[in-house]
């Protein structure tokens, strides 16, 4: 069982601010599939503050980043979507689940997950449904252990 | 090869309409999953119509009826996610995706679909994604010949 333990260190979730930008792609990019789609650069690509302008904007969405002794170490962003299926229910879409490399396996996506879970549950939602890719087998097996079901195949066109 | 032969019969594909509501909750209840969640009443339960409102007035969603000879025969639902990833490029998520179980086989599924990957790629998304159950195989083969690729598995959690 040893593998499986995880420290939690409390973390605080928030609303991401415009200077968390940065740090976020970062993330973003730090890892196999994450690296050919960014590009993380100095000064960042004003795509990307032109995105978060839009995110701030947009009262169905909701990006948070889980702060640790005033850093940033994840991020994670929750869209509330209404639909007419299941008597006209929202659903919640978890999307961009990511923990800083050098924090992993200290229970920081657990917590953020948590908080999205909640947060859906809290509005009333039916369903929270995410996409992990194919390749991701330790973060199926992540949600998995937070209650998530391996319902559905996850379908994209990518260009 | 006769077995993949659609007849391709045009439609319309629009925006739905409020009186399109108990249309479109009649496909969404006429399948082994969907029977079990919605409430085909007369009248329809308000939730349906609260719910249609939302959509009708969210900039990022898009309910599209395909209609054949004024009749509706199929519905699909198209949501614009903005993000930061991908260099801040939204993505789509294609929901609700029903076809009157009379009209199958005739290739409004695939002008609906269509339809809506090629809007997204007029919008300049670079990913369209969906989730299809694990047991709907057949709906799994028609998005692969639409060109989407079992990429990702679909987790959920409902309550």
């Amino acid at each position: 069982m040893e593998a499986n333990v995880t420290t939690i260190d409390p973390i605080t979730v928030r609303c991401a601010r415009r200077e968390d930008v940065a740090v976020i792609v970062a993330m973003l990019a730090d890892d196999h599939l994450g690296r050919a789609r960014e590009r993380l650069e100095d000064p960042l690509p004003a795509s990307y503050f032109d995105a978060f302008d839009v995110i701030d904007r947009d009262p169905n969405i909701e990006l948070v980043v889980a702060e640790e002794a005033g850093r940033v170490v994840g991020c994670l962003q929750l869209c509330i979507l209404p639909g007419l299926s299941s008597q006209g229910a929202s659903r919640g879409l978890i999307e961009d689940v990511r923990v800083a490399s050098n924090r992993r396996g200290h229970g920081i996506g657990e917590q953020l997950v948590r908080w999205a879970v909640e947060r859906s549950r809290d509005k009333g939602l039916k369903l929270v449904e995410l996409l992990t890719h194919q390749t991701r087998v330790d973060a199926q097996r992540f949600y998995e252990r937070l209650g998530f079901q391996r319902s559905h195949v996850g379908m994209t066109i990518r260009y």
